[in-house]
């Protein structure tokens, strides 16, 4: 651990008065509507994209489907120091093949699809995990950013976070605390709720598409060998309760659009309804895998698209809303061009 | 119009102290864990459900899925004073069997589904729309019921708002304004958003499961010919630039496992991928519909499941979030028992 000092002047800044679309002055032309936050994207420059490595990627083959189509999935793992134990797991879970095999076994509306060994529970038919994975402690949740009081330099950090020039930058989108009662805002390309108290502590959010750890009652917090991603309105009363690990960054139709289970919690009633899992592999094992990045959050493209997601200006639009909530402003992702 | 108090109280009193799951007093066993949202629903009394008329029910018949299973999509429409024009024409149109042989023609991952005449845009071959549709004026979007203060006595609300008894009580679930910058509450059975200005203006708001009114460009608002509803995170911006006209409550599986469209937002590129409405009509046309209730948003039962939304005090969790926001407080339906 050493000293360091967070921007919490990024903390409270408002959102930056922004340029709006380039003005057409040609006269007795109308001017163009303002650029939505898809075009903003569009245009945004090649120094404001951040490569993700192909050994942060998570890539889950599904049995094909009913034409025989191939179903991948393609899940970006958190960085430092977000869930590492957990996401330690899964990286030795992937190793070991654990999932080879496995099924796609809870797909519940507006809530989440869960997979992993359908026979867990049953100690006669599951499957053996490896034998080193960790015990991560609930505290682990969320991320201890050191102490801070608002409007002063923030104390000790760790380590891992404090690398050089990539300083921990908080983009905050909303300035005062949201629904959940929490400030929110993107760290490193990541949604985050922020709590100042004797510490500040990050934790990610229960945003479309994160992907989470199954686990049983307190003070469990799961292994990692069963995951889930949100298909629905963001249930962020699972925030700081369940650790989160990563998000869908391609292919989450393959999940999203699968048949509801009818048994409780959305669980199949039959193992015929389940899907099969073909493979998970970390995804610098792929062969052929496209590369990926996403948009920095500290960039300022990013900053232009945050606000015109919640002030939208283009043609459609008669009222901007004013605001956004974090989980109303997902990160952009694309393959590299 | 006439003079009529809107209980602001309600508006500005915090969410009540609650009681909690009975305590097992029983010397030297534990505390049972405080209910569950879904539990507390369960034992709430019958005087606690709100009756939903047939006639405000929209049913939509797909055509049966690969196995040849029926899908039965069930819409309740909005009460007055919202929408009232667009629900209008949507009664015209069902009565005019204007959806039949319609089609599913949009479904876009954590979006919307969207439905109507595919051929809406080709004048050659669009379906004929009943002559004597409304059209709506953009003041629509939100209700507006009369002059306010916060803290005072409301000025006039629409006569048709203020029927003897059942005077319009605001549940107000969030104190404070939330990411989107307005206050969030319940009217009726509604998730809405409250803007106080020289009046108190009322509006739907966008979540999970709830149907619109697709549009061309402003000043166009929609005749109701062309639905959609949310199948993802609520996408709050279309707040007060879109009519809301309904919800959901049955069978929305039936739409959110549809396959994804994979043209330009979602749209599906060839006929044969578009699913077949076989007939929309409304509920009191439908012989054997069962009956359905919706848990009274004014009744303790809801403030209760409300609370319990906001601060999860159930043995799964550790730490209640302390709120919630209005999408995340869905008003619970059933069929009657």
């Amino acid at each position: 651990m050493r000293k360091h000092l967070i921007p919490l002047a990024a903390l409270l800044a408002a959102t930056p008065a922004l340029p709006q679309a380039s003005a057409n002055i040609a006269a007795g032309r109308a001017q163009p509507s303002p650029l939505a936050p898809a075009e903003i994207v569009n245009v945004a420059p090649k120094g404001d994209w951040a490569a993700i490595a192909a050994s942060d990627l998570l890539v889950m083959d599904l049995a094909p489907d009913a034409k025989g189509k191939a179903r991948r999935v393609v899940i970006q793992l958190m960085p430092a120091p977000f869930s590492q134990g957990w996401i330690g797991n899964i990286r030795k879970l992937a190793a070991a093949r654990f999932w080879d095999g496995t099924s796609i076994n809870r797909v519940q509306d507006n809530y989440v699809v869960q997979w992993g060994d359908a026979n867990a529970e049953d100690k006669a038919k599951a499957k053996a995990l490896p034998g080193d994975l960790a015990v991560v402690p609930e505290s682990d949740y969320e991320a201890n950013f050191g102490y801070c009081k608002v409007g002063q330099e923030c104390g000790p950090i760790p380590d891992e976070f404090a690398q050089g020039p990539n300083l921990p930058v908080i983009s905050r989108i909303n300035k005062q605390p949201d629904s959940f009662l929490v400030s929110t805002g993107f760290v490193r390309g990541w949604p985050v709720s922020l709590v100042v108290g004797s510490n500040l502590t990050v934790a990610p959010v229960h945003c479309y598409g994160m992907v989470g750890v199954g686990r049983d009652m307190p003070p469990n917090t799961g292994t990692g060998a069963e995951l889930y991603t949100v298909i629905g309105h963001a249930p962020r009363h699972l925030d700081r309760n369940i650790a989160l690990v990563g998000r869908v960054i391609e292919g989450i139709e393959h999940l999203s659009s699968l048949p509801r289970g009818t048994g409780a919690l959305g669980f199949y009633e039959t193992p015929q309804e389940r899907t099969g899992i073909v493979s998970v592999r970390i995804g610098s094992e792929v062969s052929g895998l496209p590369a990926y990045e996403y948009l920095s959050t500290e960039s300022e493209s990013f900053a232009r698209y945050a606000d015109a997601r919640a002030n939208r200006r283009d043609a459609f639009f008669i009222r901007p809303a004013g605001g956004a909530d974090v989980c109303n402003i997902p990160v952009p992702v694309r393959r590299v061009k």
